[in-house]
């Protein structure tokens, strides 16, 4: 999400294609019983929604864009030109946006410090002695971040995939010669597999999460930092711990052995020095954050203050400055589209539209259900919403413009609200590793070289498959043990 | 504001003895009248102002400190955790605080796009044949770009001051060989005054006057972009007028007439071109920003949609891509100190600590007062106010430390509101050039070496009373014949 490639101006074809039918059906007269205001509003959304999956402007100018116009266009109705627009912003002060920013502006300190790259060497150093050790030694170091560092592209391309490349380089596995295959795109294929795990596994590993959670707060379904991670933590390990074997027997790395590995890594480390003052702080920030995370509520603390308090001290201490904050810039990127998106799918509950619309969708598919058990039903709605990834390029957009519908005919048809609202918020993590375009972090993966399309889609279909399989299985089974339903 | 040294960390010194004093007074009884939860947002509230003032980290790292220290503080009382949070982000979403964050976005057009420099020498080729016609030329761009450029540091340092130092280097006038005196300190002394006169004349022209209008509001008396530009144009062009020649009289340049300026301004437009694409459609923007401001009211366009619609113009035609909104730092530092402080004024309103205080030192001042005509008053008032700033290293942490203040005592002691709240406003510009530390505008003139400390002082207190006296007297008269008072 934070990648977005520079270019002047919008792509002004799609652009046009997407006013003109927005005005289309503006004109229409609404469907029964949805009054004028919620039409409108549907047609703003769905409208920049469409507008980032034709990547019509960067996502961030695209939520400007989204604002804008529903400030314009709300202004028309019962609203005044200042009420309009103080609706329009009304959910940049959210607290899971703030949330999410300063995560993003925390997480800068893995990366500067460097403390991030010890971690992933020091795990290459124990675990690295056969190809598939190392494997698990990333995503043990994936894991470990994923709790501070919510843009899961930052997680894999700023810190692990460095890493994962240099390793491969070492072995003379290089993407273009045909050596690729002797460790290399099992490597890079391993780390963006797993980035879906570690992003599942915690509220903060991912922004996508938090956009889930509000939208299930929404529709009255509490999911807080503790109670993702209890829920979360028995189908990602399982899964942490299968999805690098299923890759390792899908790639085939022809280098099986890598006795090197931990001689590089510690000769690198060695290269590093010491532990700096600067990531002692960041490591102990880590480790307070995670309390706070965990057991902050029992003081009053929430976990978006957990976050300022880290922040600040990162700020206080100089590990951070105030430069840093200000240049981050996928922080602001994210402040923008993801106050955009939550404003309008907002405006949508409270015009009755969400309630109307999975109503609406409810109602057509109870025929075809009537009667089945909610895990069937489940697990046939999970499969459409994981699918239907294919057609999304940002793991944040379908949750934006799907997880509120499918939640809503879910509980209609009756599986339990907390289940239908976890499966589907690790859904919306876990589709993100289908094709090279469905995530952010794609691009660079796919952009190193290692891994043909053909390579990347056919993993990427086999491990969707045991993820869900493992969540609606051990997963079902966890919830049930712990109480969820 | 938006120039901050690099630095590492916080001053730990002043840091430090904030906090011990602010811990002392946090255990006093509150004095009668006011509940705890008041005193403690107040004891908070002061410390950050301290610590802006104090220079103890930059402003905006401050204002997240000061978030985080209150929804911490804050949580102790009534407010659960998450209460406290949202409370603290509860301005963030503030339109006039978006106001003037999409004007720092839409400035950064007239920088990149090379308008702001081609209207500063078409200025100078048409009215630099003398030097004072060249300062007129300078300050009328200044002015033309005032409403839609917020940042007055931005206006002035970065487009002015190249301008106008280009010049004095071609006229042989140089800092630090005693040649200075022959031109450009003269040139550079006037526009940073003029800069002043500048930012009084529109809301969107410097941030302050938004922090004002947002602290007049919460006092009752509304300031909108066209009411606030009817009753500053009169006095604030009188002042344009004058001022260029009381720097011209005090600084004495030996260099009297410049006919090789226009030459040099003709060759230099030459040299960029013809008018861009980019150059015409920025001015289009600024002039559709200009008529969306004066008129957008009867449209049912807010001044802040206005902004928004500006912004998008600009993005979709490619003048400004999402990478120059993502590192616009000067916009996401205004939002985060910004919404610090206004959060905190509001707080203080909330829990009836503003009208306490002001009742207070409306008491005090009372008996001095008592029976006085309220013009006196005013002018008292008005000038404690401005000579303050002597102590304050920022033009806005003065308005959010004492402008309710002094606005609800003059209020109290029977000053006409609008009156007090519009002439509280001007003087929030007009002191900062007061000295060279005393807005972030001075470092880049003052450290430019043209001008002396004794220069700068001297020049500074006597364009403060000619200022005042013009507001004073053809303000007030002004504002009766609208119809202000």
């Amino acid at each position: 999400m934070s990648q977005t490639p520079k270019r002047s101006g919008a792509k002004l074809l799609p652009l046009t294609i997407i006013v003109i039918v927005a005005a289309i059906f503006w004109y229409q007269t609404p469907p029964e019983g949805l009054q004028v205001a919620a039409w409108h509003t549907a047609i703003v959304f769905v409208g920049t929604i469409v507008a980032i999956v034709a990547n019509v402007m960067p996502v961030g100018a695209v939520g400007l864009l989204g604002i804008t116009v529903f400030a314009l266009t709300h202004a028309g109705g019962e609203a005044t030109g200042k009420e309009a627009i103080v609706d329009a912003l009304s959910d940049i002060n959210n607290y899971l946006i703030w949330l999410i920013v300063v995560a993003f502006l925390i997480a800068r300190g893995f990366i500067k410090t460097g403390l991030g790259r010890r971690i992933a060497l020091l795990l290459t150093r124990v675990l690295g002695k056969r190809t598939l050790g190392l494997a698990y030694g990333l995503a043990l170091a994936d894991l470990i971040l994923a709790p501070a560092m919510p843009s899961n592209t930052a997680r894999c391309g700023g810190v692990i995939y460095p890493v994962a490349d240099s390793l491969a380089r070492s072995f003379d596995s290089k993407p273009g010669d045909g050596t690729a295959k002797k460790i290399g795109t099992f490597l890079i294929c391993c780390i963006g597999n797993v980035n879906d795990i570690t992003a599942a596994m915690f509220l903060t590993a991912y922004t996508g999460n938090l956009l889930a959670a509000k939208l299930a707060a929404d529709a009255g379904i509490s999911l807080g930092w503790g109670y993702w991670f209890m829920a979360a933590v028995v189908p990602c390990l399982v899964a942490l711990l299968l999805i690098p074997l299923v890759v390792y027997f899908l790639t085939k790395p022809e280098i099986k052995r890598t006795p090197d590995a931990p001689r590089l890594a510690k000769q690198q480390l060695a290269e590093m020095g010491r532990m700096s003052r600067n990531e002692w702080i960041m490591l102990g920030v880590f480790l307070l954050l995670l309390v706070l995370w965990i057991f902050g509520g029992q003081f009053g603390i929430h976990s978006t203050e957990a976050a300022f308090i880290g922040l600040c001290v990162l700020l206080i201490t100089g590990v951070l400055d105030w430069d840093d904050v200000k240049s981050e810039k996928g922080a602001w990127d994210t402040l923008i589209w993801f106050a955009a998106l939550l404003m309008m799918a907002n405006m949508l509950k409270q015009l009755g539209f969400t309630a109307w619309f999975g109503g609406q969708v409810g109602g057509m598919v109870q025929s075809y259900f009537g009667g089945m058990s909610w895990v069937v039903v489940l697990a046939v709605l999970v499969c459409v919403y994981f699918y239907t990834h294919y057609f999304f390029a940002s793991g944040t957009a379908q949750v934006a413009a799907l997880y509120s519908v499918f939640l809503s005919v879910g509980i209609q048809l009756g599986v339990p609200a907390v289940v239908m609202a976890m499966m589907l918020a690790s859904a919306s993590s876990l589709y993100c590793s289908l094709t090279q375009y469905t995530h952010a972090r794609g691009p660079i993966l796919f952009g190193s070289g290692y891994i043909s399309t053909g390579t990347w889609w056919s993993v990427g279909l086999v491990v969707s498959i045991i993820n869900q399989l493992i969540f609606l299985s051990v997963g079902l089974l966890w919830w049930k043990l712990i109480g969820l339903y």
